[in-house]
């Protein structure tokens, strides 16, 4: 019997039921065949050799898919299990899954102290496996020989999650002579692993609690060719030197003190200056774009929180509450309920439509302390944030309007790749995961697909991760060095006016909802001053960086001219300072150099003589010498953006 | 025996020992005699009755002086409590004390319904009373003849009271049928009461507490002089159209919910706009000041506010905590520990200082729901904040620019009645209720007193009511209708440096204490804005006026000329917008003239044909026709401040 597959390109093909789609891949091409990594069927990701048995949509996933280098990490992750298995007998396994970049494997390794000396000796061994090109082999599993399996092999911690699984949904991967408790899928062999990299390890608390044993996670990346795995140890290396940590140190942008506590960053003056100077472009920008701005407490009480049904399942990400006049009061995790009652002490007619709050609002998330990274992952978050409610009418207008801020944002920061990952919902999980609208899911994905398409921007769309209240876009970027960061996320939201009893008078003067467009171009301050710290190498542009001149008298008989020239560039707007040290002048150019201020004036017997200032770009290029008020031209003409 | 008097003046009076201040009074003139309301002898207030037995300093209060002020409603409200007793024989007395404008007694009516209809009876008994002139008798009571007399009388509230009082400190007050439990001091008779006015009553729980029973707060007022009371009831009213709550709403400047919290002001888009009018006025200002902006988050370790002092002395005006990972963590009340650690954050030489970390920090404050009151009593507060470090050869000039801040700022908005109130410490508390520093509170006093003097900013010393850490100054405003504010305090601190181990390194390289000055000169945005829309009456000048132009067009035909026009004055940076509605011209002028918006364009055939445009200001007054560039300029100067 023959069933029909369905590629994506629309063509459809007859094949013998049973085949895989690695037998579809030959049938193509053998190249493509040996690049197929896994399968993704009827939308579900799955192993390529796994026998098709009905009629199916088909993807064949390679390296250049998420989800097949997700794949590729996740089988990776086993054939490192294998080895450290082969080199340390009797360690014990606890979880092993793919990350954003590369994958790692938790290992009780008793007494052993495991640490980077142990490293080539994996990677040898993971390469010596590699070669073996061992299939990975399904099987399923009923949970009482699950059991037996691992309690003959006495691993305690796989046992502990077999506990929660049902029987009957547990299957095993076995390569060469490792078998683990795996949902999969898998690549088809370990021969696809051509480059290995163990990168470093960590202490994890076995299933994330303090309570529980702490476990070495051993972090390591693999990929298909050799170059691919230099090109990324390059790219790490000069991340190490871009690292936001250290140049926010260097730079004096940021600090944390242990008695306000992790996680929550105090702007020194030069990161607030930065703070300053994008939140002034953005409530420009978005007052060219019609935005009106409003401004909101950091708490409410509990009530807000049911109503817009962030409590009781988002608690955990939240900051406990406070107990006051026998109320509950939570800090903010996000803006929307707080803007949403703003758009609800007026009334408004369809005329007074899109309206748009903007706000620089402050959020409070818990994160576990193990999760805290610099600037990347804290607690409190100021977000570029805005709430839009519009008509259906007025919905394509006004996302097609924020996907052109978007592309406005990247190219005022040089963001050159970036991509959009659209995020739709099930329609088998109507009225479950998703909200029972089918029609409004229908109308704005459509709406959403084809702003995407005419605003030309790159996108992937994703089946089965919308949210809850509608379809959602993560937006990608990647910095100068071509690390990947997630930017922010729009939603739809066609829930909320709802719960917070939102409308409008519409043209027959009925009460209609207002569709809602959630959005953050630039993201969190913390964040997006994080990724723009690595992708300036701190190097900022003039417009941006928060000391733009220095001013350095080679000694202190020329401070009363080093004085006035700054006072003449502050009357432009220009962020001068003097440095007034008692240093000698190369250690004052060494230092702005280290400060990476873009501009160095020195000021000798000459300029003071002459009135003029002598130019030194941060770098070493020598303008050589100019009137101040060229000088000060030449800075505001850079800075305009 | 003769004692010695020193008079304000400095002038000696040599006196036989147990005469009184009042007699003293009448030694100087009989006029003066009758304006003595109570005295401050050696600092403290006491009846002018009292015999003087020992040499003392003595000043003689009179209605110009805030205590004599107090003593005199102080006296009123026992006037009030004695009609009250009179007229409804049975009800039972809470505590009576005086407030800013007047004075209350909460009282137990039992099943009696106290209302308005009540006043003018009680005010004619008053005065009926207050023509007696009978005098204010002061006695000691030992407690449990205090005990027995309040028994007898069967009064449970003053009982409850004189739990809490140790024997040997009860003093009794009489005047006429009336017998109190009270501290005094008082004025000599009720005859210097001479205009009288219920106010209003309002529910209070004994004690502030929910648990205990609500009594009925009687609010009410009293003049020496009718035509004062003329004065002031005209001032209430003038105020009450000013109402910042009312004008709040009629401007759309902010407004609360209910699933928000109380006292958590939410901010519609006017209010936002006014916030950022005033954010970037003051960071101009600041920055040309020599101040830098930082930012802090809102929350902190509860060890920080150990650290600061302000745990556990301050908690009760602090939300509770939240227990996070083991710790309890705050919502901040005030911004000084945070900017504290950031100074801390980085080495500092004599020659980095003054710093000045300048930032509109949001703090959270604890009031009593009872006693929030729109704007002008919150919980959320976000102050125009700074914390200034300097040396102690700095401080005199850092404290006088502090103050040329103020007058530039009383001059930008009109305020012409302003007064600065002095607390110094008393040499006597010193290591008790003040830091044990005496020569920092002498150098610190003696320079603020000099900068005061030589700025020629009207001030008042007041001893004894300093800061802990140093010396500090409640800044006082008028409103245009003759309201007083308190709008900011400024304090010196000599303390916190030590707590929070903050340094500088000075000339000789050795590690030195910074002086702090704090310092909020537009006090909070909430506080402000309220004091702001009474002063104006909601008529803000051109600059501060969220909406400054509004373009009516008389039909929609004129819309595409009304969209242009307002998008030609939005470049020059003109809050304009246009009127959409399907209105008539009339009720379209009707509306602005309610939203107090300062310009209105009326945009008909004549215009849309020349291209000019007809101006009407608030208030009526027709300025004609002019080009729009014209318009544009005299809006432009009109927002230069």
């Amino acid at each position: 019997m023959n069933i029909r597959i369905t590629l994506p390109d629309g063509a459809v093909k007859e094949v013998p039921q049973g085949i895989s789609a690695l037998d579809i891949a030959r049938m193509i091409s053998e190249g493509l065949a040996r690049n197929v990594l896994a399968a993704r069927v009827n939308g579900k990701v799955q192993d390529a050799a796994l026998p098709l048995n009905e009629d199916a949509e088909l993807q064949l996933l390679t390296w250049n898919d998420t989800d097949g280098k997700k794949t590729f990490w996740h089988s990776s992750a086993h054939l490192l299990a294998e080895a450290l298995e082969a080199l340390y007998p009797g360690i014990k396994l606890g979880i092993g899954p793919p990350i954003d970049n590369g994958f790692y494997y938790d290992i009780d390794f008793g007494d052993y102290k495991f640490s980077s000396e142990d490293f080539a000796k994996v990677e040898a061994k993971m390469t010596e496996l590699a070669k073996q090109e061992n299939t990975f082999l399904r099987s399923e599993v009923a949970k009482a020989d699950a059991i037996a399996y691992f309690t003959e092999k006495n691993d305690p911690y796989k046992l502990e999650l077999i506990q929660d699984l049902a029987d009957g949904e547990i299957t095993f991967y076995q390569q060469g002579n490792f078998t683990d408790l795996c949902r999969g899928p898998h690549i088809p062999n370990t021969g696809f692993i051509k480059a290995i990299k163990i990168l470093n390890t960590a202490g994890a608390y076995w299933r994330g609690s303090e309570k529980n044993k702490q476990l070495t996670r051993v972090y390591a990346i693999t990929f298909p060719k050799r170059a691919e795995l230099d090109e990324h140890l390059q790219m790490l290396e000069e991340a190490r030197k871009r690292d936001h940590r250290k140049l926010g140190k260097d730079l004096e942008i940021f600090t944390f003190d242990d008695d306000v506590g992790p996680g929550l960053p105090l702007w020194l003056p030069n990161g607030a200056q930065m703070i300053e100077t994008l939140e002034t472009f953005a409530k420009k920008t978005e007052k060219e774009a019609g935005y009106q701005r409003v401004k909101s407490p950091h708490i409410a009480k509990e009530s807000m929180y049911l109503k817009s049904g962030h409590l009781p399942y988002y608690a955990e990400s939240m900051f406990p509450p406070m107990e006051l006049d026998g109320e509950r009061y939570y800090l903010k995790a996000m803006n929307c309920p707080h803007h949403h009652k703003i758009f609800a002490a007026q009334q408004h007619s369809y005329k007074d439509l899109p309206l748009r709050y903007a706000e620089y609002g402050t959020c409070y998330r818990y994160e576990q302390s193990g999760e805290l990274f610099g600037l990347m992952r804290v607690r409190s978050l100021t977000m570029n944030d805005a709430h839009i409610y519009c008509t259906e009418a007025q919905f394509e207008q006004e996302f097609m309007a924020v996907n052109a801020l978007y592309l406005k944002y990247f190219k005022v920061f040089g963001i050159e790749k970036y991509v959009m990952r659209f995020s739709k919902h099930d329609p088998a999980k109507l009225g479950q995961k998703y909200m029972n609208m089918p029609e409004k899911w229908q109308k704005t994905e459509e709406m959403v697909r084809k702003v995407l398409v005419s605003s030309g921007i790159p996108f992937v769309e994703v089946e089965d991760e919308a949210a809850f209240y509608g379809p959602k876009i993560d937006i990608q970027i990647w910095s100068a060095i071509g690390r990947e960061f997630t930017l922010a996320t729009n939603q739809v939201d066609f829930a909320q006016a709802e719960r917070f009893d939102l409308y409008f008078t519409n043209e027959k003067s009925e009460k209609e909802r207002p569709l809602i467009i959630h959005r953050a171009p630039l993201s969190t301050h913390e964040r997006f001053i994080g990724f723009l710290l690595e992708h300036y190498a701190g190097n900022f542009p003039v417009w941006l960086a928060p000391r733009q001149v220095v001013v350095l008298p080679i000694s202190d008989k020329y401070m009363d001219y080093a004085q006035s020239l700054c006072g003449f560039l502050k009357k432009y707007d220009i962020r001068a300072f003097v440095d007034e040290r008692a240093e000698k002048a190369g250690k004052k150019i060494r230092d702005a150099e280290v400060a990476k201020i873009p501009y160095m004036l020195i000021v000798g017997e000459k300029e003071a003589g002459s009135g003029e200032v002598s130019v030194r770009k941060h770098g070493g290029t020598d303008l050589g010498s100019m009137n101040q008020l060229a000088f000060a031209e030449l800075i505001q003409a850079e800075t305009e953006i």
